[in-house]
């Protein structure tokens, strides 16, 4: 079954708003076994927007319209759809009431136009889930439609979506890909879950797996694949198709696990954990607190451990020494050269002292563009201190040679670092 | 003139890469007034790709094509367009030498299949800009092809460009662009130039220009546009359209002038300018060096700053006091509530203090999921402190009810508290 995507949105076109949505959506298809062979992008114009659709149609037997489903005279999904279906647009009641009731609710004044999401293409049903004001679509159609003659219709099928991410996510996997699945009769199921790695080079982890990769092919089922993230890690995919979901999960646990045992500390994390939700977990199960002292990175090392929500019971904060004098004056850094290990270790040392936390992690370097210290672009120390050194407290630190340019050598230098952090406290009985 | 865009890669639809090529080529085709109506994304398949180039040529004039020029199997944007071409791929001994040295030139061995890389299309030739060692190319055609037989066939075109960014940018801008005007027969000249702004909704910036909108919709050039960029502000866009570049750089300079005169200090930068890079210049000419306090943005500020090259220079560091007892240890911040405009002026001052700069911001607030000491979440203090209280030294703070949710929220606190400051570098004698 071809499934296509159609984003739709004239500041799409204008490369005013990165369409983001079509890789996500294409990256779900391939994950249920669903074949997805074109993309398409077109503006807020109904007759190419119907153009699209109907080539779309002729190639495919579903298409995913996301966008132009808004309240206002821009948004001409619903109309773009109907008229491809030959069918009136009718207000449908029970909508009309729901959205009402959305504005009432958040005690918002709603604007008229907001009725025009209530309208629905003849035979068309709503989405269930509905995060946000506008409705999604599941129009099935015959296609090609009676009339224009060329060869027997076949049942196809439309759906439209928001072009907000979390709207539309919600309802593909809440309707959109089962709907599909079902159409297409995929009564197996397909699971895929993600090892997340950091440590090796994706040539690296091939030759660890080398051995399993071989068994894989000739066994067709699970199979795996790597996807080099830059400062989310090397991942290592694994998607299992079974009868039942019991059964496609306990085959990734199976595989998970031999995996694990080849891959051992190199895997971090699964699925949606970051190499900070994994440390700020690692911490928290322990009762340990966390500080930084960041140079080159800036403050991006605090940055992304407070992108996690509830971070702030690990994360107490730091210090952003990026001139020498203040390594100096709020980290006890000696004087002299700062891009060395024995730097980057007194910027540890300090900050734990500085804030008061168990342990802490530090980052000095060269970013670049401009050589520093003699020292070339890409050259990064890093170190962790955990825990006082009078009292059993250990300490490490590591020169790398990094490589990119300046923002890729500063975002490289956190997930180094945390990663760094991770192996100590897989030591560390502290 | 009608140009379509056409990216080629299977990684694209699996969403294992996202298209940022597309977007940036419509805005570059909308900047020289080219019609862009479609995009679309196709994979690795010769017959696929012949498809989408064969529909793109029935409804456009031109089409560019990006990506699939390697010299792996998997690249066969040559073969495709060959063939749409109805001509055979002919080996360019000159293409062949170039490439060659290329590699030699760096002392590295050359693949054998890197010559495939040399291959032409009959009739179409290269691009003279090849950054990387996959030339480009522009390839005229007659469509539809003699044979196909619907209509009288006109003169088209397809290019071909690599997908690696700064490969493509250089073809695009150094040969692609132009050929396109002149085929369009638009010996107009297109400039454009962007007014940063920040400090005012779009609706707000449309009344203030409201008059002038009016003006320019009937004079026609130049034009403006808004547009909305999160973090980086809101952009007000000025296109002018005139037969020499000088013309319309002094029709741009004219409109810069009426739009800066209704939108005084609401303008913080033009083109690149990002608020960042604006703030740290006006302190470099003044001499100040500049420090951050950082809570609920947890170092976002100071590692933005650390994004413009040449920063360290000004930005000296600073603290992140995440947690209360940080931000009383290293800030001298009182015990008590955070969340307030005293809290944050206290951290401001305290960053002064610990580092030595002469300036500093603070940020403190609810980034969300959940509310604080009784606070929504969105709720933000910010604060600026300049120079040293007793020395005639200012200092401002505000509370902001920031939108979005928590990674938004904290990026929107990054560009209020350093609009504050610069808007207190503006006013203040120092």
């Amino acid at each position: 079954m071809r499934v296509e995507v159609v984003a739709i949105g004239t500041e799409l076109l204008l490369g005013q708003i990165h369409d983001t949505n079509s890789a996500w959506i294409g990256e779900q298809l391939a994950l249920v076994g669903l074949d997805s062979f074109f993309q398409t992008k077109v503006g807020d114009n109904r007759a190419r927007m119907v153009e699209v659709l109907s080539d779309a149609l002729d190639r495919s037997d579903a298409v995913i319209c996301c966008g132009g489903l808004g309240p206002t005279q821009d948004d001409l999904t619903r109309t773009a759809i109907a008229e491809v279906m030959g069918v009136p647009l009718r207000p449908d009641e029970e909508m009309e009431e729901r959205i009402i009731s959305m504005f009432s609710g958040r005690s918002r004044r709603m604007p008229a136009n907001n009725l025009r999401q209530a309208e629905l293409p003849e035979g068309a049903r709503f989405i269930d889930e509905q995060p946000g004001t506008a409705p999604g679509l599941v129009c099935p159609l015959m296609w090609p439609r009676s009339g224009s003659g060329d060869g027997a219709a076949t049942e196809k099928v439309i759906y439209a979506v928001p072009g907000v991410p979390w709207e539309m996510k919600e309802m593909m996997l809440g309707t959109v890909l089962p709907d599909l699945q079902a159409r297409a009769g995929i009564d197996a199921v397909i699971r895929s879950r993600t090892l997340r790695t950091w440590g090796e080079s994706e040539s690296g982890l091939a030759e660890l797996l080398a051995e399993r990769i071989e068994e894989l092919d000739r066994v067709g089922n699970p199979t795996i694949a790597f996807l080099a993230s830059g400062m989310e890690g090397l991942k290592v995919r694994m998607t299992a198709k079974c009868p039942t979901a019991e059964e496609a999960d306990s085959l990734l646990d199976e595989e998970e696990e031999r995996l694990r045992a080849r891959l051992g500390a190199l895997v971090f994390g699964v699925d949606d954990d970051t190499m900070e939700s994994v440390v700020l977990e690692m911490l928290r199960s322990r009762g340990l607190t966390l500080a930084s002292a960041e140079s080159l990175t800036g403050g991006m090392v605090g940055s992304r451990l407070c992108d996690v929500p509830g971070a702030s019971d690990v994360y107490l904060g730091g210090v952003i020494g990026y001139a020498p004098e203040v390594k100096q004056r709020l980290l006890g850094v000696p004087e002299g050269p700062v891009v060395t290990e024995q730097a980057a270790l007194a910027m540890a040392h300090g900050a734990r002292v500085a804030t008061g936390a168990d342990v802490a992690v530090s980052t000095t370097g060269v970013a670049g563009p401009d050589s520093s210290e003699g020292r070339p672009p890409g050259t990064v120390c890093l170190a962790v201190a955990l825990g006082d050194p009078e009292r059993g407290g250990v300490s490490e630190s590591v020169e790398v040679r990094l490589p990119g340019r300046r923002q890729q050598v500063r975002e490289f230098s956190v997930i180094t670092v945390l990663g760094l952090l991770r192996r100590n406290l897989l030591e560390w009985s502290g």
